[in-house]
């Protein structure tokens, strides 16, 4: 993109920090701006996360050019900020290959850079991971001290990860220092009390500031020694707590804390970084930012400017494809559906972890908001919840991406499966699911729910099969059911359909045929019926069923596939061991010994970002694959 | 029993709470009298959970007083405490089958009484539930108002669920009351800053004190409303900032809290909860109480009284079995190989979650304090926090049982397999437990973790092997490593060996023979071994394999038992689906169709308490199952 070059002067000459560090003070907002220049550059053009990576430059760019990354490191939480952080860190070339095949990950990816310290993508996990540096750290004796920053957003610091990392680092020796990058935002709207709280703290600014040019003032002069910090930081705290009529959680867990600043402003969090640096213990700095902060639509409304597609940098006209005659995403089927069956039946609830908008569970919220609980970065809490809910009368409806339900695995099984409670889990992004890439493909949820006594798994293979299901979760008699559909769009633009019941255990045959057998869950069945047509053409007369069910499985149609002595081949968007496959392998080896089994699905290694298509292929379960598996199977 | 005839006059004639209430309050302190000479008569015999619930007999007793029990709702979290509540709920007589098979669950259980109202034995999940029952009811608009309370330790309330339960009780309607029934200990010294800020709060009490009698007074006027209590609030957070220089961290998450008070004075409990029971919004009190409370040497020892076996209930002498010449359990022989291992590398480190003497790595923190890392009930944190360490350079050991390792199921997923970092997880009380029954059962983890790509998953038949996987973790170089081992004695006297390299996925052949192959994983392999010279004696020929590994699993030894054409029956102390069986059967399914197979193992529901033997024999994978299921596949 030749017009970087005039555009972003500076960022130009920055190939690693420690050239960052070369610059004056005073350049220190130039870089700033080359930054944001450069994400409105390439992302109005490659897609990607936009708004929190604009609200985090100037703090990007102050922890890189204070703190000698990488020895000292810098954990980044979920990781939708860090773009700031790659372009700094030898990953400006690169950048336009964000999101793609082969290219850079969309998360701090420690495969990629030893920038990126540690795995990011699901919400909380930074203080805890930084916690085990500082701690390794202090253990090995590092010298010259390493100093190891936990950059955490006010929606992930809500989660009760982020709670017991905080909980165990204010009891363990070490100099974590954690940064509350606090934007007032999740993806959707922030809830919870510890967001009010924060909120609050933040009306207590002149007192916070007031405090903290008299702690350097004091300590400028010798009078504030490390050792005497404690009988300050309690004086401190009443002093505080007489003036602001409020308390601070954080100094209640026994954690310094500082703030809040102005986050957008580097001089001021370079001057406050450089000052809390070397003390020891550990510390949480708060800093306010804007979500979008610098380019005048997404500060308008920062939420739909968190992944916005592509857009005119000019204008900030978003680039939308025309929805007109084409396809719904499953996430609008479920959301209209779910609204449709609510309204029938007054003891449906809505529950969402914080992403009311990714799963439009929010078509619900708009309509019923009082039988709809966001309850924020919390999958474990959301599925206990929606368990006392059931207990009660309630018919829980939960709707949490698959990769982020193994949160609440032990949730699922100790407080709703063990009592038989009729929660419906509508697991959101199950498979792979593109651009997000190895920490967000939900690969694992077949396998892991299949052990669990009394579940009901299910998956349809179109709109009307989870409109389907849905119903049959809302109208009949069940324990735990897990209904599991993809991202994004269908293939069937008239989505609507009179509903009916699916009676759990039971399958379909797609399609008749004598020389293998193709046995489907979810929307591979088309890949399958594809495939059976391509072998067709070729004389390989193939059959299809669309099991529909894991569990409990479609027994009639494996003793109607065992009958007939031909190959069977399962096709599933989840991991090949433990699902579909396993579920069949299993059935086979005791029933019906004698009849070869070739299992197609994600294999068992991190499959990393691209398009579907991109990666069904890798993965081997996308329609050329499936005509190779059953010609290999009749060999 | 007849004692108790004359012992416990006033309980004798409690069959439900409805009897309890009809007593005049100052009859009461006699009940709990009543309730602590009942539980040492009956648990010096038949051993339980002893300290917890003689701490919690007066808030027990007040509870079912003062709420109208079952329709009001209390929900018990972990349960330790709730053998009172049991005793007043119509199961006195049944007590003396607690924790036994067909007998009453150690926990509360929803399927044994509609008193018990929720799923507890995993801590921390009371809030949750609560919360759920709680917005049910306002759903529902119950008439008359139905009250749900949710009673948590102090141990269980520094969860991370519990947390995200308060910050979203806070900000939804509802009338929650949570008891914190804070003893100061949890099963073993309770940890970090949560628990130190507890404790300072008492020190306040003389303030609380007077704010308390103040408001009562105040309300006795007439001059505080619901309306005005708002500004009340407010106000006396400021006051007691003032006075007792500390801030409080539930009122900061806008959750109205009253206390401390003397939980284990009836009088006072009562008259606390009458006054708060009809208030709106969520509230937390506070109640101080000493575990062990009325039984001098458990207030003197709590810990070592958490469950103390058989005692003799004068004296207090512990009535244990002498240890000399008896095989150690497995727990001290990892504690004990651990620390042998840590001596000789300073990079190992050791993590527990609130479990330090359960898993014996107490042996460790003894020595090497250091490098012993107990952080409280979150095994979340426990896993990200070795991902941490691990990450720079450490070798961290985190020693979780099964059943709450799943509480971490994403972290190994997310925080330790997708960097393949070389945290090794010593999965204790794998398999059935016995007396701790369905939520204890360390079922699931075979299935879940074979799933996760890069993952070895082992386990040793004997203490010797035990010791060498341990060895092999310590010495060689590896990813995620999961070793399991059971609950309880191993078989062998003599554990001491020297230690040795066990290669991954190379599994030992422990018998030959043609006409049947058993492959076990785990110490199971000594009932196969059994069943195996059975069934010699009666003339069937039968190979047993120790696998050693789940994953990689041994192809060579699967090659061998294809080879022979014969049955195959796998045998595991685990979920019967996804595990060893699930494994083989996906083996043998791609790779030798027409091997007969049978799987033993956990079948596909929850299992009760009992002695482990007699799960096994339940579950159908003890000796004679095994060699019933030889015979059957030969047929």
């Amino acid at each position: 993109m030749s017009k970087n070059v005039t555009d972003t002067p500076l960022l130009n000459n920055i190939d690693s920090p420690a050239d960052l560090r070369k610059l004056s003070p005073n350049e220190l907002p130039q870089v700033c701006d080359d930054i944001r220049r450069f994400l409105i550059n390439h992302l109005s053009e490659n897609p990607g996360h936009f708004a929190s990576s604009m609200g985090a430059v100037e703090l990007t760019v102050a922890l890189h050019y204070v703190f000698n990354t990488p020895y000292d490191r810098i954990v980044w939480d979920v990781g939708h900020q860090a773009y700031g952080h790659k372009l700094l860190t030898g990953r400006r070339e690169a950048f336009a290959t964000n999101r793609k095949f082969g290219g850079l990950s969309g998360f701090p990816n420690p495969s990629e850079s030893e920038y990126d310290t540690f795995s990011a993508g699901h919400a909380s996990n930074s203080i805890s991971a930084a916690l085990g540096m500082a701690v390794a750290s202090q253990l090995k004796n590092d010298s010259p001290r390493r100093n190891v920053v936990a950059v955490i957003g006010d929606a992930s610091i809500s989660g009760g990860l982020a709670f017991e990392g905080i909980n165990n680092a204010a009891n363990t020796p070490n100099n974590l220092l954690i940064v509350l990058n606090d934007n007032d935002m999740s993806i959707d709207d922030n809830v919870g009390a510890l967001n009010s709280y924060m909120t609050h703290l933040n009306t207590s600014r002149l007192y916070n500031d007031l405090r903290y040019k008299a702690f350097r003032l004091l300590k400028s002069t010798g009078i504030v020694s490390e050792q005497r910090r404690g009988a300050l930081l309690r004086f401190n705290n009443s002093l505080k707590s007489l003036l602001s009529r409020q308390q601070n959680i954080f100094e209640g867990l026994n954690i310094r804390y500082f703030g809040p600043f102005d986050g957008n402003d580097v001089a001021t969090v370079v001057r406050v970084l450089n000052d809390i640096r070397d003390m020891s213990g550990p510390r949480i700095l708060h800093l306010k930012t804007i979500k979008g902060k610098g380019y005048a639509p997404a500060e308008a409304d920062p939420a739909s400017w968190h992944a916005p597609g592509k857009f005119d940098p000019v204008t900030g006209k978003r680039k939308c494809d025309s929805a007109e005659g084409k396809p719904l995403k499953y996430q609008d089927v479920f959301g209209n559906t779910l609204l449709e069956l609510a309204r029938a039946d007054k003891s449906i609830v809505g529950i969402s972890a914080a992403m009311l908008s990714g799963t439009s569970m929010g078509t619900m919220q708009a309509e019923l908001p009082d039988r709809v609980f966001d309850v924020g970065i919390s999958e474990g809490h959301a599925v206990t919840f929606a368990g006392g809910l059931a207990k009660d009368g309630m018919k829980p409806f939960v709707a949490i991406y698959s990769s982020f339900l193994q949160r609440a695995y032990d949730h699922i099984i100790h407080d709703v499966a063990l009592q038989n409670l009729p929660v419906t889990f509508c697991i959101d992004r199950a498979g792979l699911v593109g651009e997000d890439g190895a920490t967000h493909h939900g690969a694992y949820d077949l396998a892991y729910l299949r052990t669990i006594p009394g579940m009901t798994i299910a998956s349809g293979r179109d709109e009307h099969a989870l409109r389907n299901l849905l119903y049959t979760a809302a109208t009949t008699e069940h324990g735990p059911m897990a209904i599991r559909y993809p991202r994004g769009a269908g293939r069937n633009p008239d989505w609507k359909c009179d509903m009916k019941v699916l009676p759990a255990g039971k399958g379909e045959r797609l399609r008749a045929g004598k020389q293998a057998a193709i046995l489907t869950l979810g929307p591979v069945a088309d890949d399958a019926l594809e495939a059976a047509r391509r072998l067709e053409a070729e004389g390989i007369d193939t059959a299809v069923y669309d099991m529909i069910f894991l569990k409990p499985i479609d027994e009639e149609i494996l003793k109607e596939v065992a009958a007939k002595g031909c190959p069977v081949i399962t096709v599933e968007d989840g991991t090949i061991d433990g699902g579909l496959g396993g579920a069949v392998a299993e059935w086979l080896g005791e029933h019906a010994p004698g009849t070869p089994l070739h299992r197609l699905g994600i294999p068992d290694k991190f499959i990393p970002q691209g398009s579907p298509a991109q990666l069904r292929s890798l993965a081997g379960f996308d329609t050329d694959s499936i005509v190779a598996a059953v010609k290999n199977s009749i060999k």
